[in-house]
């Protein structure tokens, strides 16, 4: 489909020719384009219908990529790469060699910085800024951050850092406030945003600005500038008590965020400033898209869907869905039972635990050590506490685990879900590190089930057999199959296959689906083997070593990180039990893996059936 | 040494019969006591001294262990310690199996969490009030938190959530602000807490607050205590501006942190609110000896010294030292390079380069996270940044390594200090995981250099020789003695002695200066050795690999955890290459190694000399 005007943007310099008073239409063309594009491929979709407008107008005032713009997570990002040369190629978004669904270096040189994780843009554009004043460079640095992010403590590191550097420093925060982070936002700041929202005096100047600059033609937007900037500046004498005032920035705000003119002229006030800035806007989530405006939540992050309906092609069952109904389950027998979120409700499957028993249910917001170390509070109070956090942003709360669960040999479940491949979110999302770094802590256990039965029986064990602190990781999406005669018959570990075999398969979580059928296809060919399947992956059981050294050859299959995950703990208790055969460890070697499907991945990584039967065979032949 | 009152406390019970009257000589003692205590045993004294009164009032005032006082980092605990039953072991502080410097579950009951880490606190204690809520509890519990500590992200993500929990939340968060955090107190919040505390208004109700309660008998005190709470509620109606107020806490300060009366009324009226209160109290640190009063930086943590002069044992030119003095000559030549640090000038031994280049020097407070994507900002900007923060406090940005550094494939270069054993300063200290969690991640160099000249050679090649992010890790103190036969060449290993030995020691790093003692006493024994000294621990050299298997048992020894570590990546190495000998790998094995010296550690783990031949010696005789 040809569009008007945005098909023929190939950079922020063609958006920059055009006329005002066709921004407006160019607004819509980008939201048609993203819906029709998203309803395919999926992706984030609420969040992007939200700042449209003012990418328009950051991409007028801004000049990319020597001024800079940071998106914070960069799940807005959509219309910033229909803008910057990427139109051409938005249909392969998030597919394999695509357009990727956040900001990527190597993709543009208008994608300062690669995103994914919340709160850092800050950190990020603050340091950029301070580069640029000691090298003398007059460019601006922008970061747009979400009024969810602001859950996240970076940004307060961030602000307190950054706002003490004072004049010169050219650095814009946008606070785009929508009401709605992920989950809906949290905590006492959405409170106190809502309060400057609502508060007259700032409306009261926003309304006077804006008919101002309303009514004006484009060759008297400088005074109005200048009048705007005396505005501000005089209600920040009046009113100096903003929370970002305190931390050492210029405020304005709040501004309407779909308003081009209104976001244009702050911006330039902004700049006026040479100064930190913090540029308070509203946006509504899901803009111009009825479905998702009212139902943001669920067109936060979606699947394919129905363009007219919002209907989503069914998925099934997963695993978080799973975990969700066991926890539901086990917490109306044990009254000592919490479930923790960082802003992932939804995701994590813990929507129904938070109906039925909202006070023991914590969204503590994108605050993931907050959350591992609230939790061990709530330990350290009785309670038996379940943290459900993805694997990628479980990163954030290692040291947490370390120093605030684990050495205080406290009791808490983590429910680590999307771990190994995500697919299409790419390298920022992929759960590839979680089995690596919990591997490296002390007093901790940790279970990899391969399927929803087990998954419930490791939580199980979780809650009631293990001591101290316990990590249950599961994959994104739905169950794999298993072969008909593998029951799972509890503890840590099983052999599956002749004990006698030759060969041995090591593999554990979701790769073991892959390695029963590649059992089934060296069968084929006439070599004997058996899956060595781990249940619990920390400490490794030192029976499951003891079965794999049966076998002259020893294969071991993991989704993760190979440096510094399972495979070389085995490699080591392998030695360290006297093996002297042959050991061929496969993993993600030293690699941020790219966005794909998760077949495509785990062909790629010799970690389906296929791929781990060939890499067999190969060293058979030898 | 016996004191009047002190020597007879043996818990807190013991501290609440006494009069009032004869609090102020109490303190006076328990300031005697850790003077003498710390003039031997090194540890926190600043801080410690500035909480004696803090610390009397909160044990008088609530009754541990059913209401909980959380100690955040704990350095700040040992007034703590002396009244609730450890003054009788007081001497053997940070000793080996001595009282630890921080709070320790295991220790006494009245250690609620252990500490070490900052910021921490506030999460814990919320965890617990909820926890209380659940239980239907009515104990309170009470988070005391250093300015300092402000400056760190997860403050506020606790603040946000706590915050929001509104009436009936028991949970006390006492500010303690010294105006010295552990490097000068840096950003805009030092600022901010300094206009509060400046602001007359508060000061005004303070004032006629401490008249009143100053004059009144003990039995006008429950009057008092609502005269204060009808003040506070009113002036927090009138005056509602503060942070604290914003994040949805009652507000109570500053109140002088030095009187026992008035902070005795502070907390029963913040007990009154029955909600979330933030008490700001003001100390000075070093309170009550004048040297450290004068000196709070260097007293904060201090080796054994001089109670009369205030002079430190002499220690010899340490490892952070030689880091200093290398990068501020880099600097010189090197426009680009930048320094970063978490509030640890000091320590890292930026000192100098923060005199010489002070635009250059970036503290940002105690935030390891926004240091580390900072410094991503920087280098995005073209800046070359040295951050530098200790191993332990870097499991802080482990996320933001990966997908702020790494994953951007920018050149930033970690300076990992205190990377080992610390000594006395225990578990919560020890550099043990940054071996293991660095090795996880893709893209990413790591050195390890065994004494002055490897670490100048390392750092060189760290700026100017490797690609994208690269980390220097060293242990503290001073530097081994290596043998004299022995000449660092550059580059990424080698090998030390007869490359044709049947056994070999591989290691880095400290550990190397024994395993060259080790291959002295092999010989000694008639058993020839070689050492596989590795400079570079990721990507290990495959050529080191290839040496260390020509020998017919290869003995890896890792100061750090073993599971995740170098080791076991060595161990998954040697299989790739097909080495079929033995293969004996020894660190620190899932276990939280606990306070003692250096060398008492190192021959713990039978890392020492004498350890290491052992470990050889013992399978050879098999």
């Amino acid at each position: 489909m040809e569009y008007k005007y945005l098909s023929k943007i190939k950079s922020p310099e063609d958006l920059r020719a055009l006329d005002a008073s066709v921004l407006p239409a160019l607004a819509e063309e980008i939201r048609d384009k993203m819906i029709r594009t998203v309803s395919v491929s999926g992706g984030h979709l609420a969040s992007n219908l939200g700042v449209v407008e003012l990418t328009i107008a950051l991409h007028r005032v801004f000049h990319s990529p020597e001024d800079k713009i940071v998106w914070d997570v960069g799940h807005q990002c959509y219309p910033h790469k229909l803008l910057t040369g990427r139109y051409d190629r938005f249909d392969t978004l998030r597919g394999p060699e695509g357009i990727s669904g956040f900001t990527r270096r190597y993709e543009s040189e208008h994608d300062i910085f690669s995103g994914g994780h919340s709160s850092v843009a800050l950190s990020a554009a603050y340091g950029i800024a301070e580069a640029n004043k000691l090298s003398g460079s007059k460019n601006y640095t922008v970061a747009v951050v979400g009024d969810g992010a602001f859950t996240g403590g970076m940004v307060y590191e961030a602000l307190n850092n950054a706002g003490h550097s004072g004049k010169g420093t050219k650095l814009i925060v946008i606070l785009n406030e929508n009401e709605m982070s992920i989950s809906k936002n949290v905590g006492s700041l959405a409170k106190y945003f809502a309060t400057i929202r609502a508060n007259p005096r700032y409306f009261r100047l926003k309304a006077k600005t804006e008919n101002v600059l309303n009514h004006i033609p484009v060759i008297g937007r400088r005074l109005a500038k200048a009048l705007f900037n005396l505005k501000t500046s005089l209600k920040n004498r009046i009113y100096k008590s903003t929370l970002f005032e305190d931390m050492g920035f210029r405020y304005i705000g709040p501004i309407n965020g779909h308003s081009i003119p209104n976001l244009t002229d702050a911006l330039l006030g902004a700049v006026e400033a040479d100064y930190p800035v913090l540029l308070h806007i509203t946006t509504v989530k899901g803009k111009g898209y009825e479905l998702a405006e009212q139902n943001p939540e669920i067109f936060h992050g979606i699947s394919a869907f129905n363009i007219e309906t919002g209907e989503k092609k069914l998925s099934g069952v997963s695993f978080s869905d799973t975990f969700g109904a066991f926890l539901r389950n086990a917490a109306v027998n044990d009254k000592r039972i919490c479930a923790v979120t960082a802003a992932m409700a939804l995701g994590t499957g813990l929507e129904g635990f938070q109906k039925e028993f909202p006070k023991r249910f914590f969204d503590v917001g994108i605050a993931e050590q907050h959350a591992v170390t609230f939790a061990a509070g709530l330990a350290r109070g009785g309670m038996l506490p379940v943290v459900a956090i993805y694997s990628t942003f479980l990163q954030r709360a290692y040291d947490q685990i370390i120093h605030d669960c684990a050495m205080q040999q406290l009791k808490i479940v983590f429910a680590v879900d999307r771990a190994g491949f995500v697919g299409d979110d790419g390298e920022s999302h992929h759960g590839l590190f979680d089995a690596a770094f919990l591997n490296s802590i002390p007093d901790i256990t940790v279970f990899a089930p391969a399927n929803f039965e087990e998954l419930e029986s490791c939580l199980y064990q979780a809650l009631y057999k293990a001591e101290g602190s316990v990590a249950v990781r599961y994959p994104r999406g739905v169950e794999p199959k298993l072969p008909t005669d593998y029951k799972y018959m509890g503890g840590g570990w099983q052999c599956y296959g002749d004990d006698a075999a030759e060969i041995a398969l090591v593999t554990y979580g979701r790769c073991f689906a892959e390695a029963a059928a590649a059992k089934a296809l060296l069968e084929e060919k006439g070599v004997r083997a058996k899956v060595v399947k781990l249940a619990q992956i920390k400490p490794v059981p030192k029976e499951a070593v003891k079965c794999a050294m049966g076998a002259d050859r020893v294969y071991f299959f993991e989704e993760g990180q190979r440096f510094g995950g399972i495979g070389e703990t085995f490699a080591d208790k392998l030695f360290k039990y006297g093996y002297r055969g042959a050991y061929r460890n496969t993993g993600v070697e030293g690699q941020f893996a790219v966005q794909n499907t998760v077949a495509g991945l785990l062909k790629l990584y010799h970690l389906d059936a296929a791929g781990m039967a060939d890499t067999v065979l190969k060293e058979i032949a030898l």
